[in-house]
């Protein structure tokens, strides 16, 4: 298995794209074999010796181009293992040939626009899943998909809204719904579950079944996408119902899989998954860490948009608070990643203790309370964007430290099953829009993350939908997915009384043995 | 490869047939892998290791069934080589499982339901092309093909009236069309292509390309074919425009390409198709023996039907002739096997020579002139069932015997070719309805085909249609196919002064060496 280099994902090498050029040798006596037959068989070398089969699609629109009496035309083949489907075929042109790219979040979708022939990122754009009407989270939606009906419904719903967004998108590129060939889409398993109309009633259910694990590819039409008639979709397999196709995608586009030193990759969120290995072996797991750590417990909490605060620094001698807030206005809540920055923050100025218990001798001026809870003051109303005072509460404290903790035992638990400590991981991987806004010296100082140094922190982004772009612009990268998923060991995360103890001791700030964080001064 | 024994296609061995029953095993903690993967995984060996995928349908239709706590369950699955799709997935049931056989014909359809579980024929239908209103013949199909809309309009006939016929052949049988899972076309390389859609104009223009040869299995629906959402359909593959899925179907069914004996098939026509070989060679080809065989040229010609004349004597002293129709009633034509009698007795009463001419002397009391052509009047107009005299003219009679000489020319040349005497022909095939209606003695004595053991000559029936039931009832079928179709050498066949030498000798009744027909008494 060989790397597929981050800068390739910009520019598709033509050895390794979905769309090839080739030229009908023309029949003769001797070898009067079939149009379509001719065809598949020139495909068969640029394609890597695939096995090519014909979509009825690209059959008809042969003669068109065979009539041009010019040779060469341009294929756009999707497919698997040893074998391809070739969905259309055209005269050479300049048009861009558009794959979608999706990321199937619980709340948001994010749709990339990518030029399969040159890999270039026509547009994007993203949308709250239209399946939050009916449940927000997923257990609501499972339930729900129980329900006479609730199951089309649910996967009406995201297909319809996937095909109007992606529409708009097209047309926005200058291009087309009907232009786009393939898709391919990244997404936990209960979503991938409603995108496919599968049903997802046993994963919740012990043994926690999914009712399948590798869709592959499919004609986009039967699952109710509406793009080119021939378009497939490509749809990311699921190790399990708790370790989905978005973590397969995220793998993908971290590398790690390919290299000779281990790595790890976390995608923080309520649940927090985490993967370490290397080109050999992987080991996943994924746990409970708790929703402060995406900014959803704390009432002035909210999703990274404007005015969320990102970024806190609290001068140690005055104690003056300074925000930084996405698109520069006025603060109105706070995101993840400024929950972290936040806490780090009270921490080093002496506001919280080591339990992250609120220091009313420090916190003078900020204090207030809010049924009978101690909360701090972190914007006053009369500097806020809402006219509200923005508070943060004793409990919204709690909760962080728990989830923290939680994060970290998870991290420690599942390095200490492979016998490796922190300082053996060549790259720290942290996945999401969350890990891309996170500051990685907050986080330590907390003690989320280990104390390693700062270079080998990385922050992916969107490694969901980046993974599912490369499944548009590279062949091989359909058979990484399949080679990490037969790798993949999950770990059933056994919350048993090593883990209860490893869990309390990282429930002080940073750690109760601060030698693990030799970096975090801790203020007298 | 092993035989299908003939007596199997009326009770498909379950070991062979693609309607299946498994039970999946419960999940486990231990392993949880998703309902879909665990139920392909153990169609597998039923399905004789056989890679299987899911068809979104049975995905659907799977959470129902395991909500009945019942194990077991049956699947239907369709596919070729190494790999099947699954289609369906059903508690277990005793309604017939029903998969339709199509003999795609030019000129007339005939469809065939049987049970894909037990093998039993439920019914058949039989219709008219309809494309027959576009055009009567395949040249001209494929002419109008080529105007605007004309590939789409044919196509849609062919599909709308398949599907009419057996929804109403389904509803007959107390059945529905959306009952239908698996479908089997048989036809030849022009008609295979106006069913999908394939543009046929290469067909008839050097070098004789066809658009496609091997369409395998596609989805029902992506033709216009309306059976069940998830049915697929398997089009048997052509070796090339002159050489179609018909006659691979006739081959299959014939059994010739598994015997180690050599043997011979033959489908007459206006175009005659043969094929020598045993299970370990085969070769083909085709020519023109003109339609008189079929009954086509004569004014009193007509297709087997009630009042067709299928069988004639002729009392050699009294010269009286009796006639055998279809259906009993009183004569208003004659078919292609009763052309071939007919010639045959005349020859016999010495009423035409070794040229095939009528004899004045013998014929006295039935000439009579039609635009100065000499004619013989068959039945005369007072006993025949339309009240006109039926004739049988010279020009019918030249006609007939270019037919017959070009039938043995190409019989023989064939056979030379390959280095073998018609005695070593261990079976003499015939397919095609006309096949089962003529009379070998007859066939020899006019010297259309060579003059073997009586034992020797099968006919075959409808071998398209059987070929087609075939598939539905033996996986392994398809194999064979491609199989057939990679053994066979196509030699097209060469007019040159050798053909036209022995076609001038065949010419003759029986033939201008009356030693090749020692069982011919020619009379004096």
């Amino acid at each position: 298995m060989t790397a597929i280099a981050p800068n390739t994902v910009q520019e598709a090498p033509s050895s390794q794209a979905w769309v090839q050029t080739v030229e009908i040798p023309a029949p003769t006596l001797e070898d009067n074999t079939a149009f379509a037959e001719r065809l598949c068989k020139q495909l068969e070398k640029p394609m890597g010796g695939r096995k090519i089969s014909l979509d009825m699609e690209a059959l008809r629109s042969l003669p068109a181009i065979l009539r041009t009496g010019e040779g060469a035309m341009e294929c756009t083949l999707f497919g698997q293992g040893a074998e391809a489907v070739l969905i259309d075929v055209r005269p050479l042109g300049k048009r861009p040939r558009p794959g979608l790219a999706v990321d199937l979040g619980t709340t948001r979708v994010v749709l990339r626009l990518v030029d399969m022939v040159t890999g270039q990122h026509l547009g994007e754009v993203s949308f709250d899943n239209p399946q939050g009407q009916v449940g927000p989270d997923i257990l609501a939606r499972i339930h729900y998909a129980g329900t006479a009906g609730g199951l089309e419904e649910l996967q009406g719903l995201i297909t319809q809204s996937i095909t109007q967004e992606a529409a708009a998108l097209a047309q926005s590129c200058g291009l087309s719904k009907k232009d786009i060939l393939c898709v391919a889409v990244a997404g936990n398993t209960a979503m991938t579950h409603l995108l496919l109309g599968a049903d997802p009633h046993w994963m919740i259910r012990e043994p926690y079944t999914p009712m399948i694990n590798s869709p592959g590819f499919l004609k986009c039409a039967d699952l109710g996408l509406d793009f080119a008639k021939a378009a497939r979709v490509y749809v990311f397999p699921n190790v399990g119902s708790y370790f989905g196709g978005d973590l397969l995608a995220g793998i993908l586009s971290s590398n790690m899989y390919c290299k000779e030193e281990v790595s790890i990759l976390v995608d923080v969120g309520t649940n927090a998954e985490v993967v370490v290995g290397n080109r050999d072996w992987l080991m996943a797991c994924a746990g409970a860490a708790g929703p402060a750590l995406e900014g959803g417990v704390t009432a002035m909490g909210m999703l990274a948009g404007p005015g969320a605060i990102e970024k806190v620094r609290i001068d140690p001698i005055t104690r003056d608070f300074t925000f930084q807030t996405i698109g520069g206005g006025k603060p109105v809540g706070i995101c993840g990643s400024g929950v972290i920055d936040l806490a780090a923050q009270l921490f080093l100025a002496g506001m919280i203790d080591l339990r992250g218990k609120l220091l009313p001798s420090a916190c003078q001026g900020r204090l207030t309370e809010q049924d009978e809870i101690l909360a701090l003051v972190i914007v006053p109303a009369s500097q806020s964007g809402n006219g509200h005072d923005l508070l943060f509460s004793q409990v919204d404290l709690d909760s962080l430290v728990r989830s923290k903790a939680a994060m970290y035992t998870i991290l420690r638990t599942l390095t200490n099953t492979v016998g490796l400590a922190f300082s053996d991981l060549a790259e720290f991987n942290i996945a999401g829009t969350f890990g891309s806004y996170i500051d990685p010296v907050s986080a330590i100082t907390i003690g989320m993350i280990p104390d390693l140094p700062l270079s080998r922190y990385k922050a992916l982004g969107n490694t969901s939908l980046e993974g599912a772009t490369q499944i548009l612009l590279h062949r091989q990268a359909v058979d990484y997915v399949k080679d990490i998923r037969e790798k993949i060991t999950y770990m059933e995360l056994n919350v048993n009384q090593e883990f209860m103890n490893r869990f309390s001791a990282a429930k002080f700030i940073p750690h109760t043995n601060p030698a693990l964080f030799p970096s975090v001064v801790i203020p007298r």
